[in-house]
């Protein structure tokens, strides 16, 4: 814990941390009462800089297809839901939207009263119109916080922000802690001030361990909550064996295991009763099921009977 | 050069790599004849990745400001634009759209058949029209070519690509060589294959220097054409002296400093005989002027009198 306690003093602050404590307080305090659980769903990759005036980072392969994608579920299911991402990486609903090809889906239309409009072209609406509708009614119930990092340190003490701030909401809070968090870093104080030169040669780096977060978070921050955490190998000989490792060590509720290679379509379900694999039929993926449908609607089923017990 | 052609030849080739050169090479035999001048626009940061089945990457800070603003200026300017860039970075005339506020500014309207659509809300309609307009006349002139990377070894690969195609246009050909590159990275059989595991404690890196392709560039792949590339440094007290260095190594016709602080308000032109800053008045900065219009206006200047050389 003191490990956990040392990082935050070492490391700064978010940008703009204050305002960003203050929509989380502002929309818990809004959810507190009533049945509406909420769920904190972090997603997307941290990046660790390498130097001061950064110009390099480590940084990983997610890009929040997992975190957009069951946020969206989340709220189907009727949750108030956090979405703690990575600044630029996927976001519920405008995932949807295609980045390039939105201009060329607009066009100039005269409207009703004669003036010109942008409109989306006929045949591409009807896709995007369930989008729309859905996004809109989520913003018009205020049920969907956006909360963006972008380094290691943003993430985490965001994490704790958050969690400490839902601790009131007991076990009405659920934590999905999709995010693909950096497990090395350069502290500040090891980190060089300015861009490293290539004129000085090949480069060796130094990385430290993270402190793992998850210890301080179920034991500390969030003490009734129903915390999940995923475990991504690229080896499946792994998997089951990491997941229950993490189960055993933090003593939260549940660890879902992937690989790399296969996580679109299957992912396995650890808690100390059992393991439960979720995976997609030949069928679903032909017809574009989304393997978070499935995972967010086990989950939630989970969470009811955790909230019975 | 025999370095760089080790490079390439123990590297693997960018994913489509047949298709994506068929492309660039019917991109410019279509503007072989006449006066189109044609600019490659590089744009975006490189990543390298740090295991064979990669979670992980050395990334950096880019995200493609500088390259898909100059490429939206040259295409004003009358260019044919192949715009190499990172992909999910930043792009000529979508980058004006608002990610997040995009469902913000969609309402269901009736149209006059009595129809519903979706159109942007009357009052955000009028900044976006200008964009969809340019970007719609563009591309019904057939002159943004848009050609996307990952991987640094993905750009190296498809910058030499390019650049050989581009070889026919002689002195008409622009290289504007934006995007930002890896200088240092893991050879891949010196990579472990699996997901590093920070079971094993702390992580020793160590990167080797990438080749510098300007050379072979510069000498053997496009020996006509007017190369400007772009050297950014953190401390401005290295900004002018590593410029000039670059210019004299490689004998190309102009390098654009900047320093990581400043890149958006000010750059510095070196070229053999001149060294010309390009700021942005207060004035502009309030206004919302770009730096990039000053750029590439001087940069067309300058290639004119090249062409005419």
């Amino acid at each position: 814990m003191a490990e956990a306690d040392n990082f935050f003093r070492d490391t700064p602050e978010p940008p703009n941390f204050v305002e960003k404590k203050r929509k989380i307080e502002e929309f818990v305090a809004r959810h507190s009462n009533g049945d509406t659980p909420v769920v904190l769903v972090t997603s997307g990759g941290t990046n660790v800089p390498l130097e001061g005036n950064t110009v390099r980072f480590i940084d990983n392969f997610s890009i929040g297809t997992r975190g957009s994608a069951s946020a969206e579920y989340f709220l189907e299911h009727g949750y108030a839901v956090i979405f703690l991402h990575r600044g630029r990486s996927l976001q519920p609903f405008t995932r949807h939207l295609p980045q390039r090809q939105l201009l060329d889906i607009l066009e100039v239309q005269t409207g009703a009263s004669g003036e010109n409009q942008l409109c989306v072209k006929h045949d591409q609406s009807k896709t995007l119109f369930a989008v729309v509708e859905k996004y809109q009614k989520v913003q018009n119930e205020g049920r969907l916080l956006m909360v963006d990092f972008t380094s290691l340190t943003d993430y985490l003490h965001l994490l704790r922000a958050s969690s400490l701030i839902m601790d009131k909401l007991g076990n009405k809070a659920f934590l999905y802690l999709a995010a693909a968090v950096s497990d090395f870093y350069i502290p500040r104080d090891k980190m060089p001030l300015h861009k490293v030169q290539s004129s000085n040669g090949p480069l060796q780096l130094s990385l430290e361990l993270v402190p793992k977060m998850l210890d301080a978070l179920v034991k500390n921050w969030v003490c009734s909550a129903y915390v999940v955490s995923f475990k991504l190998e690229t080896d499946p000989n792994l998997l089951i064996m990491k997941a229950q490792q993490a189960l055993e060590k933090y003593e939260h509720q549940l660890v879902i295991g992937n690989v790399l290679d296969t996580r679109k379509i299957e992912v396995v379900f650890v808690t100390n009763n059992d393991e439960q694999w979720i995976k997609l039929e030949q069928e679903e993926i032909d017809t574009g099921v989304e393997i978070e449908s499935k995972i967010v609607t086990s989950l939630v089923e989970r969470h009811r009977q955790f909230l019975n017990e």
